[in-house]
């Protein structure tokens, strides 16, 4: 399946200079413009150049034969395309076009029907339809969207296009690259257990995300992910849970989202990191792509604010984690250092100067990585204080950076940046602050709330498969 | 008690030139920056002169008996001033310090009791200590910040000076206006339903946010919020519900969390709104604050993306709202308008037209205000796909407010804004729609689970108590 991934060429059949939104020609560009470099042969009997480009009227016309054909004509049109395909030897295809099963029509079915039935004959290998395909920053093959994609080693294996697009576009600036993105829509040929395969073997992935609508053999999903996970966290996003979820997913996919009461007993029996929003998928994945596993339960809260420690420690503990005491000797440290007025001695910590003074910081942090208490650490950065109240406040970001980096003795350590409120200003700051922290493998989030859900289930899998 | 909030004049007991942070000289500052139109009268036996203002060396020796005494001096010495202000007819006095019952110290202990004594017997109204004490834009006393603070109709009662602060930084930018808010700590004398019957009272406020750690008298707050709840809505976020947030409460304010499971039966009895977090608390003040009551459970979901639709649909029905069919009359009319390929005619509703094409949007939102199944609109903005794909598109906002407001027919509709991922650009953008919606009083959210657990308080709460 590689080829997907990295094809020395590609054609797409079905570009025109008249279709505007998702399509060939909006693929082509991207591709260009990204600086894909193999070689792209556009298809397109009525035009002779499109972008500096030679175009071709067909397939068979080509000066060789490509690694990967997109296909992105009418649904209709489909079925011709790929019997073309198979006459010149082509195997890999991408079939963006949509119109199929979906549609809930017979004609729909029937072309569906007719896609698989040319697959099997003709043995082609068929990614889609009804979705966006592959993507892979390290090959340039990122022809979904505006931003340059970055490479790292995360795996994406998603029944929505748009869901998969938006994930690559959210991690790309918190510190998680991309290895192989595959948007697989009906998933008529290749399903997601044949791409679930291929990345369990692929090296250069070391966590897999998956955005599932159905799945065609769960017996066999079953078993693979309940072998896969244990090497490499699977963190999955399952629609169509509900009645109204999952007629929703007979109009997008054509599948059928499957008996509720199924999914949990398999996520509860494979060990999957089942996750149930966008938001709480990418908290996840920054969780397990930037963390150690954490040895116990017990986190460590350092903050500001008498009312924040007490809701932030009813969080961790309603998420199923612990806010222990600190062992005496800390606790004793921790009187000497922190005002008997005002402030907060103890776990959670309320102590103002944990954020002004980055010695201070550095010596609590000190204090949660020597406790044996405590396998986890999250610092409240307080960023709507600094950009209301303290705007001129030098920036310490980079010295906390390096001090965590040399001494969390791998007890996860995480921040949380909140910047919410409608003010821009506060927004783009929070942002900054935010991915400065990932970009440097510290994962921050921008609550307390969604903080301690991502370290619950990191808790939770190395708990149960951590060595 | 209106005193607190608008007094005329204002002594404050312990304005230090070498103090830093929270304390009277930063009071004093805001004070004078926000252009409290009062007069202001700073106490310290050693200065002479503070930002322009004379300083009186004790309470004895001002040229009037001041509305307002702000006690701003070490814990110790608060039982003197109080006696000073007793001695010279003072009545309203809020104090600031910290250093009491929360410290877990007999002295602390001990002087608390102190001030309650005095309290009672000199027939003192206090407000704290340890907190941050009353804010009213509209009297220009916002003496807690930075920010200038909006007049509106909330009022807030909170144990928490921190969290008070941030909420009335947090809804300034989101079209909610405070009417007046009271930071109460340790509440040693006046209480918390002293506060909620005042307020109740008070027809400048229509929908009351409280933050809660402890009462004293449980059986006054219940019946009192039993009451004022249905008139005005009440929306509690209450600290210290697990073991671990209850010793912290102790350290915060001094008091007792009390037992979760009478908080329990408190919320199902009242029919109080209850929230677990601050963007929860701040989600449903926006809701309560700008829309009308639903007249059922269904909520139409317009938007674009097919995994979007599956995953949102998902939520609404977890969070206990509906997601109906359209009625057939709109389902017909629905067919004719959206494309067979790649979107879903339904609710949810895919259709990437909703986000481009205003006019489109419009005929939309018409069906759901028709339709006898719909009593609640969510639109979802794709911020990430404006921003990131299409930055030349032309805004419509201000066109789509305007036509939400004209045809709404009181069905709450709102937006969702999402612009998280690390992206600076992205988060401002965001930030500035989703206050673009706000101020013209349709709550914008920047997830659809938080717009969907919004929507849920308003539909229980007016499913109870709507006439």
């Amino acid at each position: 399946m590689t080829r997907f991934f990295s094809p020395g060429s590609i054609a797409i059949v079905g570009v025109s200079k008249r279709t505007s939104g998702l399509g060939g020609m909006a693929y082509l560009s991207y591709l260009l413009e990204s600086g894909f470099p193999g070689r792209l042969y556009p298809i397109n009997p009525k035009a002779s150049e499109i972008r500096g480009l030679r175009v071709y009227p067909s397939l068979t016309s080509l000066p060789e034969v490509p690694e990967l054909v997109i296909v992105c004509v009418p649904a209709a049109q489909v079925p011709s395309v790929l019997e073309e395909c198979a006459r010149n030897g082509l195997k890999h295809i991408y079939i963006l076009s949509a119109g199929f099963r979906e549609t809930g029509t017979e004609e729909g079915k029937r072309l569906e029907e007719e896609i698989a039935t040319i697959a099997r004959q003709r043995d082609l290998l068929i990614m889609g339809p009804n979705c966006m395909g592959p993507y892979c920053p390290s090959s340039r093959l990122t022809m979904w969207g505006a931003i340059p994609g970055r490479v790292g080693e995360l795996g994406i294996i998603s029944q929505s296009g748009g869901i998969t697009q938006r994930l690559t576009e959210y991690t790309c600036f918190l510190g998680v690259g991309v290895h192989k993105a595959a948007s697989i829509g009906n998933a008529t040929v290749l399903d997601s257990t044949d791409y679930l395969e291929f990345m369990a073997q692929d090296e250069g992935i070391r966590v897999i995300a998956m955005y599932l609508e159905s799945v065609r053999d769960g017996k066999r999903l079953f078993h693979l992910v309940r072998e896969v996970n244990r090497q490499k966290p699977i963190i999955v996003l399952k629609g169509g849970e509900t009645q109204a979820g999952a007629s929703t997913v007979a109009s997008h996919t054509g599948t059928m989202a499957g008996e509720q009461r199924l999914w949990e007993a398999f996520i509860r029996q494979t060990g999957v990191i089942q996750v149930l929003s966008m938001n709480e998928w990418v908290d996840a994945i920054l969780a397990f792509y930037h963390l150690p596993g954490p040895r116990g339960k017990g986190i460590f809260l350092v903050g500001g604010g008498g009312g924040n420690s007490v809701l932030h420690a009813d969080t961790c503990i309603r998420e199923g984690l612990d806010v222990p005491n600190l062992s005496g000797a800390n606790m004793e440290r921790l009187r000497r250092i922190v005002p008997m007025a005002g402030s907060i001695a103890g776990n959670p910590l309320d102590l103002w100067s944990t954020f002004q003074d980055k010695a201070c910081l550095a010596e609590i942090l000190e204090m949660g990585y020597s406790d044996p208490h405590i396998h986890m650490i999250v610092v409240d950065r307080l960023i709507p204080r600094k950009v209301y109240h303290m705007p001129d406040m030098p920036d310490s970001t980079a010295e906390v950076i390096d001090f965590i980096k040399e001494n969390r003795h791998k007890k996860p350590t995480i921040f949380t940046v909140e910047s919410e409120g409608g003010d821009p200003d506060l927004a783009s700051k929070g942002s900054v602050l935010r991915a400065q922290f990932c970009e440097a493998g510290i994962p921050a989030y921008p609550s307390l709330e969604r903080a301690a859900r991502a370290l619950r289930h990191l808790q939770c899998y190395h708990a149960r498969f951590g060595t």
